[in-house]
């Protein structure tokens, strides 16, 4: 597969609002959009460092990925995104391949209309991994 | 504080010669430099994606932070670090006065040469930050 840059980080917050100060007031980011992802059960704030985004992802429900990351003290960085040139449904047949272990089958609709696939976390040395195609 | 852009992730790994078949005949990137960072006790490895640095991190000691940290259950992007245009110093004094807890009260020597400071996560958001100078 062919990476040219980290799309984006997704950071697990237990409030949107309440992380914004910090980004806006301290880092100087800017953030310029906020949606909610339905089916991750999540809202997100986005900012923009240089080309990689910061996707803030704040539970909507009990039972959101995110909630259960953040109820089992998991903190800070939930998943690295990297922008794959050539094509998502490619890397995903390269990673199966290689005996990686897929999350997702086929690529998805993801937030900013992205297509993206998720990688196991056992396959990647323990980071929750994103792929992302514009 | 001016960010530029992202520095490097901090990723936390078990064993180096272990992660880099992931990440080179997975990913695709390329590993350009290892480096041992003495104080930090720590081994690191370079590779570099767009603009960022994944820094792969390997506990040298059992009382490594990097061992700590992979042994409260910790696993994958252990710090994200931001470089910082008017300086580190400049920095870490506008975070002193907005309130931000400090690990570090004056830029130190990291790896690959850089001015370094640490932000506690307790003020981050949860994520473990660093700031860098060229």
């Amino acid at each position: 597969m062919k990476i040219s840059h980290i799309e984006h980080l997704g950071i697990a917050v237990e409030s949107i609002e309440a992380a914004l100060p910090y980004y806006e007031n301290v880092l100087g980011l800017k953030c310029y959009n906020i949606e909610e992802v339905a089916d991750q059960k999540v809202k997100t704030a986005f900012l923009k460092v240089g080309e990689v985004k910061i996707e803030l992802l704040e539970p909507t429900s009990p039972d959101s990925p995110i909630a259960k990351f953040l109820e089992k003290g998991g903190r800070g960085v939930h998943h690295v995104a990297f922008c794959i040139e050539d094509g998502v449904a490619n890397a995903l047949a390269e990673c199966e391949e290689k005996g990686i272990r897929l999350i997702d089958k086929a690529p998805r609709l993801g937030a900013e209309k992205l297509q993206i696939a998720f990688l196991h976390p056992k396959s990647t040395c323990g980071v929750l991994t994103e792929l992302c195609e514009h």
